[in-house]
């Protein structure tokens, strides 16, 4: 396979896998479709946590002890945030405020989010492309036991502690699917799911009308990574949050909301019992190393990915 | 004298004045007008340049060695926003920002920037009433060898090089004053013109259509202080730009600026013999020592001019 790639990503966790793929597809052979639907306003400025935590992964300047943020960032702005009544309980730093004011400015200024985040990477250096899953507004909301709660607010503000009732894409039914996606499923001869929340990463990006019939029609290869393993999230709510739903806390749940969607699904070595469930789904189970504990892993697996395309 | 007190003021040198007037009158007997001919959007953010000034001066977190700015301040966020291709050329601290988006945010959510201004100084601690000279748009900018430029432009960028032929206050001719300063006229006992530059600074607030007419028709007492002293300002770019507007360096040519719109104007001790020709334009010369450089300097002066209302 030597085509183009297309890679679905969340947060913290798909950044990882995309930081492998990138280091083995040169920047045209890759497109990474980001999960907008927990960008959010705060002090009046727009911030695009999945977006950034990609472009800063790309970019080599994410925080390593967190995978989000910048790396050695300070918090002066967001103390004196503070001191005007501002709620801080989102960590905003002085140098990440620097791409929420610049990518605020582009908005207002008329540019596309598709148009900001391509300017905001392009004097990042980043060189391969990063998409937003669309310029439409979608925001997702919990429905929860402590009320309806955005994104944001659940997931930082709350902990996730909250019980989760439902998950909703506000938004998404009149949202269009950005041409940066639409141009890379043109030419892509994969499309990878990456390790992300099924509900609070690709679920977004899935709620877009057209995206689930365009993913089910793709002619060619379709693989994703299982985010659980061994029962539980690798990182963030995703299991705490199936177990809520009502789904099984398993790779095999996170392959049903997959259903048509992927060709092969990686699960962890851990999880091999679970591969004729998979199977079962019509999904085909591989067994494989898929935690991504350092660069080594992260470039490891990607390549354990690409080389499906050639099996 | 036990009455209201309305000071107008620029930046720096007004804000020393302003300062000493504060530790005298309690906050119900003390209203500054600030000129916010020099506001600028960096950024996409509203930068109040003179109303900053006088807010972070009064709420004891000015940078004492700049008399701008904030004490202990980063800039961490103008350093990224220079690896996103923005002009950094103008100071913007990590904790100055801060006020920056807060004031934005308050702006786009449709406050006036007086009511900006309130709620940014009530959050700080500011006790003493603040308000801008006017809530619509005014901008100073000025003609020089090196084309028109905006003050900050002028002022920041090129410091003060350029020499200057006109200054120009656009959309003065459309501002009306605002609500706390025409509040404040109403019962005040004393105008005060802080020594603050008389083109850059006090020129803008003059400019405001009715505010010439209200001063020359004031009732109270109207107190100047020199900005100038021996032949010199005592600090920016006001003896430069005199000279280059044809005007003398010196406190006559202050007070002329002034003319019908003081009773009295303090000039320095090294400045005794222009008393003679500032009686000539109708306003009462007194003698005093106006160099600000302590504290105890900012109290001295305050006083001596408070103490006039009784002589």
């Amino acid at each position: 396979m030597d085509g183009h790639v297309l890679a679905l990503a969340g947060g913290v966790g798909g950044a990882k896998l995309v930081l492998g793929l990138s280091r083995i597809l040169p920047p045209e052979r890759l497109t990474v479709v980001v999960n907008t639907g927990d960008d959010e306003e705060f002090h009046g400025l727009h911030v695009s946590p999945d977006l950034d935590t990609v472009m800063y992964t790309l970019a080599g300047l994410a925080n390593p002890e967190t995978g989000w943020g910048l790396a050695g960032e300070t918090f002066n702005a967001l103390s004196m945030l503070g001191k005007y009544g501002a709620e801080t309980w989102f960590n905003l730093g002085d140098n990440d405020l620097a791409t929420h004011i610049t990518r605020t400015r582009l908005l207002r200024e008329g540019a596309t989010l598709s148009e900001a985040t391509e300017e905001l990477c392009r004097k990042l250096g980043v060189m391969h492309r990063v998409v937003p899953m669309t310029d439409d507004r979608v925001r997702t909301t919990l429905s929860t036991d402590s009320g309806e709660l955005a994104m944001q607010d659940y997931f930082v503000r709350w902990q996730s502690e909250p019980k989760v009732n439902a998950v909703n894409y506000v938004g998404a039914d009149s949202a269009s699917p950005s041409r940066g996606l639409l141009e890379a499923l043109e030419y892509a001869e994969m499309v990878i799911f990456c390790p992300s929340n099924p509900f609070l990463s690709l679920g977004p990006i899935l709620a877009v009308p057209g995206l689930r019939v365009l993913m089910k029609g793709f002619g060619g290869i379709r693989v994703g990574v299982s985010p659980i393993v061994g029962g539980a999230a690798l990182r963030g709510p995703a299991g705490k949050m199936m177990a809520e739903l009502g789904e099984a806390v398993s790779c095999t749940a996170v392959a049903r909301q997959y259903e048509e969607m992927l060709d092969i699904f990686l699960i962890d070595h851990e999880d091999a019992a679970h591969a004729p469930m998979i199977e079962g789904i019509g999904i085909q189970a591989e067994v494989a190393s898929i935690i991504m504990n350092d660069d080594d892993d992260k470039v490891g697996l990607a390549r354990h990915i690409l080389a499906l395309a050639n099996g």
